[in-house]
């Protein structure tokens, strides 16, 4: 009977610590020593809910139910936002699990439990193993902000060549920027001021606009942009990027936003302009997204906090306060 | 020195009988006498502009320049929306001419000749062959309204299978049906009562929903849309439709229409819903088009007018008293 230690968000929005009772593990159930646990806009959004936080997890394994295959004790698991579903839709059969009907999401289900905490208890097929290479901290980011770029790129698969513009460089941007350029593709990086020129041109960016204030995009030699991935947490101005995109181009919005997506409608279809959501994503992506980043190194920039009640707190307000560069970590003591 | 009769658009929206006058044939140049005009809902976008309306064209070869290899006197052609491209560009060289930059489309270029005309001057390569099967009649709606829905259906190409809903049936959803219905697609008609719902069924919707004053669909078996073509002339109730698209379903929009694209932003991106934007269609879809009409039978329903001052004014009252069932098609005397 798992007994363990939760961080919980609250009416108050004041993060409350808990704790949480599980059954004995079913069969196909693992129950981890959470260890890393990111923190994303998302967190955010659920910190004024009663409700376990985190889903950007890695732990030990510490025990496995009776049929468990996929995973042994001591083991290093990651998980992300969705937890299970329901194995034989159509959206399960052809690969695309996350889009279930009867997923269970972040903030939807399993509102007892989260990656902020000391321990969790999940199913083996909901789990994915953390190739050597990459440092449990380094792997925490990936399991929601990684795959939620790598997601987008890959369900659709960007072709080597792509220019790739990336609108945010914050907690996905700084990953998509990796991501695609590792693909083979140009990177085109759109943010407020200069402040993260430097940064995002080593990251693999090949231009780099600062849009504050800005009406009017002039992109180097008039090359328009092939995938607009929007990472940026607020709606952004569509006539202007919709002004560089090549025909036939993907806009790709990330974020999470209340209200309406609202877009100039003609340039839409005259220029044969796509706009794609996407969430997440399936799990085979997601298996892909871990060993791709370990085979082209690909790591988040973070900072680390301790897993504890300050600790949260403290990671919450950075983040908050628009600091955190670019990812935050809470580290189990 | 071809010179010839137009009708034009003028500022006050009256239709005025013109002329034009073209200098001699270039050598890819080709001189048609035009037989049939279809009436398109762009037509009456620019009924208020001083220019020759028209752009569902069907005539007969008169004339052709030094260099023309593709046509013989006394062949019939058709021709659409778009009449050059650079032939040079990403876009044309990989097949989606329509998108070029410097495409030549109806009311951005060549404002001095149209369908609804005794002549027009073409080049060559963007004239299409009407196959034997087809009428003249039936072969002029096809080269926009046709050729819009096929583009939608083809472009990122329809799977057979899939369930295709469409909004509206009129112009275009009358010929989509037929298309969707013979490329082995599930159709689903969204119209406003119940009064199309017999020919809708006969055209090949295997379901049919009146939509008038309903705020939430219940479709049979709960079975999704996975392609919706919107026909409709004026935006949609969004919200209502994105509750019945299957996940990762595409959404098309192919009405003309001011202002922005606005629908709630959140469905979108977790259910992977895709808007996407598409204008007629590049010239081998266009002629694929053509040969899959002759093959399977399509053809519009139509109401026909005379040639003539008179014809072209009823033929817009028609249409824009919302009765033309389903496309006016004006005939040479």
């Amino acid at each position: 009977m798992p007994s363990f230690t939760v961080f919980k968000g609250s009416e108050k929005g004041e993060i409350v610590e808990s704790k949480t009772e599980k059954p004995a593990l079913k069969a196909d159930e693992v129950l981890l020593k959470v260890t890393h646990s990111g923190l994303c806009g998302t967190d955010v959004h659920y910190k004024g809910v009663d409700m376990a936080l985190g889903h950007e997890g890695v732990g030990t394994v510490e025990a496995v139910g009776s049929d468990v295959t996929m995973f042994k004790e001591g083991e290093r698991a990651g998980w992300g936002y969705n937890h299970d579903c329901c194995g034989h839709c159509p959206q399960c059969l052809s690969g695309n699990d996350v889009y279930c009907p009867e997923r269970k999401m972040y903030g939807m289900a399993d509102l007892d439990q989260g990656s902020m905490a000391s321990h969790a208890v999940w199913k083996q097929s909901f789990l994915f193993k953390i190739p050597d290479e990459l440092a449990s901290e380094h792997a925490a980011p990936l399991q929601c902000g990684g795959i939620t770029v790598y997601g987008a790129l890959q369900m659709y698969p960007v072709t080597a060549g792509d220019r790739v513009g990336i609108i945010g460089v914050g907690g996905l941007g700084h990953l998509a920027i990796q991501f695609a350029a590792k693909m083979g593709c140009e990177v085109v990086v759109f943010s407020g001021s200069d402040s993260k020129k430097e940064e995002a041109t080593k990251l693999g960016a090949k231009e780099f606009y600062a849009t504050k204030g800005v009406k009017e995009l002039k992109l180097k030699d008039n090359r328009g942009i092939d995938r607009l991935l929007v990472t940026a947490s607020v709606q952004v101005d569509w006539s202007m990027y919709q002004s560089v995109m090549n025909p036939r181009g993907v806009i790709y919005p990330l974020s999470v936003s209340e209200g309406d997506l609202q877009m100039p409608y003609m340039p839409l279809v005259v220029q044969g302009l796509r706009v794609q959501g996407s969430v997440v994503g399936s799990r085979n992506l997601h298996r892909q997204m871990l060993q791709f980043s370990a085979a082209h190194g690909i790591k988040p920039i973070i900072q680390t906090f301790p897993m504890s009640k300050q600790g949260v707190d403290e990671a919450f307000e950075t983040l908050e306060g628009g600091k955190m560069r670019y990812r935050g970590v809470l580290v189990a003591r």
